[in-house]
């Protein structure tokens, strides 16, 4: 096999169905959030970035920075093995300590990544309970569903943030198996929120263990800021809450908060963890510090709310099709692949607005979309050009506004 | 079910069976590798880490941290994103220029950690390459087996380092079938070499690929460190290298290096890449200042060879029982698991030495050992301590030397 051909071939097959994917090359300017530099053609040109996950701009805060200065003098830029073998370093305890109070959770452990966090603990719980059924939402982010089928435990995929549908699902399963029900607080595509409390009730009444993704609600939700379940105080009712660092907290890595004795179990079963190198000490420590301070500072989620509910309000006056979100995330559908990706070339080229395509398989074909992500530090005037900008772009690629879209559906 | 019981009683048997793994809360101390701080009951204590996979102590080298602080100022502590949403930024496109050049490959693509990369490169190209068969030496690294496994291609393991035995299961398969021989240059718990122009020669006859995973010779073997292909001048018969920066490199991340077709693929179709946020700014600079650094300065790998040659030669002179292998890593034998934490826990207490028990999983049970990875900064005077500790703790557990494990076998 020319297996040259057969990977170039793919990829023509990505680009001749708008798909392919191009990655901005960025440069961010530490203290100008949501500036950066956007490196192009051997130029660089200033644009404004409407699509950072850096949700709070924590990434860029001082306290953040200073840490993270402050650790690397200290312990240097690396961990030096995995946290078995000589890579466990002080921040990485008191970073798990502050993740299980945050949480308000008995412990709590730390992971290269939100995804590895959802594919190790998930993949493990499936392969080493036996019998286990694992009850995955329709909508589930890929590292979970890539979790739930390497474990290659029976599972069953109830349909979107629906309770009653789960319920069919765990009333059919036989009484005495062990049952996980994963499902996401905050869905990142569509902006939408789960039932907690709905889908708590129905898996206490089947016994069945709770595994909330809260990588989209941690820092935004909530009194302190740990997520949706806090903010509905149903901590207690989640068994595990599972969570990332490289969203709202700004810097890197996943996590997962739970009892004792369950956080020791996929510490010591987990390939993922058990595996892997630890994270820098800086990293842990920038970690640290943005938690800190998340968890004192709820002005920061207030004026986000304000910022996203403003922005979308603002879009849909003057029809631009913004899918209805209760969340911080403002989806932009435009509904076809190579639309979008113009859409959004067109934005960075002639507006200097950043807002990423969001294409399939990322969201299903027919749903492609310019997911915009305002921050507390996106003041009005960047907004006041985000909207002229967006109606610009929708007149000259003559893109459906919000009243064709429904009237064509 | 009660799940809390479940989780209790498997740690429980862990704890029965000797193998629950106690992490030691270090403190690593810039500037005096391999110096670090031991964290125990709330005092702290200076040991001499011995098991260190920073394996030239570059996390601490001046330079490295330099360009750490610099970028951190520049760019912030986080990227913001996955690579395709926001999380590009120009450190990360200067890093994979610099290991594709680094390898003498057209291409380079960053993952999460080394871990990730063998996961999701192996699933992918077992997943989307219809028919391919994957053959895989027998004691390749979980991350490699995790991978494989999860792309559900059908596989062949290979006995270990045996180019006779992978022939033999090659010219069994299908002749059309696309074909793929994965394996590691030096592995990391025995020390030993793979005959990597004997394996492409076969995988070349038979038109399989390679993949080699060069994590543990990254940084330490060939002129410039790429690794062992580098040093036998096989780089170019090896279709996909697969790396890491957390050991020799000194910091965190893994990468691998191939064709720009190839690279492109992963990129474009590895979930584990795809859906992870990528690594800050500033950790992509540091393994980039550290890449630059070890390619200029051959005499560092000279002084690492020197020192773990030493080690073994003083420890074997001693009739310590060490597995004669051929790289910089000295396996110490005590073949039982509760006898090798027993001689890590007192050269910890009594001698302020810390090496790490190695236990099953990791090594298969009755092979239990103590891994010494000495760096170019572990002087004349810390081996002369480590020697006699060894001696003194084999004497007070009655661990077998050398002699009498040879007698016994």
């Amino acid at each position: 096999m020319d297996y040259e051909h057969y990977f170039s071939k793919r990829i023509a097959d990505l680009k001749a169905e708008g798909r392919y994917r191009v990655f901005a090359d960025l440069e961010r300017i530490c203290g100008r959030f949501p500036v950066a530099l956007n490196h192009r053609d051997g130029k660089t040109v200033e644009v404004v970035v409407w699509c950072s996950n850096d949700y709070l701009g924590m990434g860029q805060r001082p306290e953040v920075i200073a840490a993270t200065h402050e650790a690397l003098d200290r312990c240097g830029a690396g961990a030096g093995g995995t946290r078995n073998i000589s890579g466990t370093n002080h921040y990485h305890v008191l970073l798990e300590e502050e993740m299980a109070d945050f949480n308000a959770k008995e412990s709590a452990l730390l992971f290269t990544s939100g995804y590895v966090a959802n594919q190790t603990v998930l993949s493990t719980l499936g392969a080493t309970i036996p019998g286990c059924i694992i009850f995955s939402d329709e909508l589930n982010h890929n590292s979970m569903i890539e979790g739930i089928r390497h474990g290659r435990s029976p599972k069953q995929i109830f349909r979107h943030n629906d309770a009653q549908d789960l319920e069919r699902l765990l009333a059919a399963a036989p009484k005495d198996a062990p049952k996980l029900v994963a499902f996401e607080s905050v869905y990142s595509m569509d902006g939408d929120i789960a039932p907690i409390a709905e889908i708590c009730d129905v898996a206490e009444k089947y016994g069945a263990m709770t595994y909330l993704d809260e990588v989209h609600a941690v820092g935004m939700y909530g009194e302190q800021g740990s997520g949706v379940a806090e903010r509905d105080g149903l901590r207690d009712r989640i068994t595990i809450i599972q969570g990332t660092m490289a969203k709202a907290i700004g810097v890197v890595g996943g996590y997962i908060a739970a009892s004792n004795a369950c956080v020791d179990y996929a510490r010591s079963f987990g390939p993922g963890f058990i595996f892997s190198s630890s994270m820098p000490p800086a990293t842990a420590a920038a970690c640290l510090a943005s938690v800190q301070y998340l968890r004192k500072h709820p002005e920061l989620r207030v004026k986000h709310q304000e910022r996203a509910a403003t922005c979308k309000r603002r879009l849909s006056e003057r029809g631009i099709p913004v899918l209805p979100s209760v969340s911080h995330i403002i989806p932009v559908m435009v509904g076809n692949a190579s639309l979008c990706k113009q859409a959004s070339d067109l934005l960075l080229s002639d507006y200097n607005i950043y807002v990423q395509p969001i294409n399939y398989p990322t969201v299903p074909v027919g749903t492609e979309r310019l997911r915009i992500t305002p921050t507390p530090l996106h003041d009005d005037s960047m907004m006041d050009h985000l909207i002229e900008s967006f109606c610009a772009v929708w007149d000259r690629l003559g893109i459906a506004k919000a009243q064709e879209q429904k009237a064509a559906e």
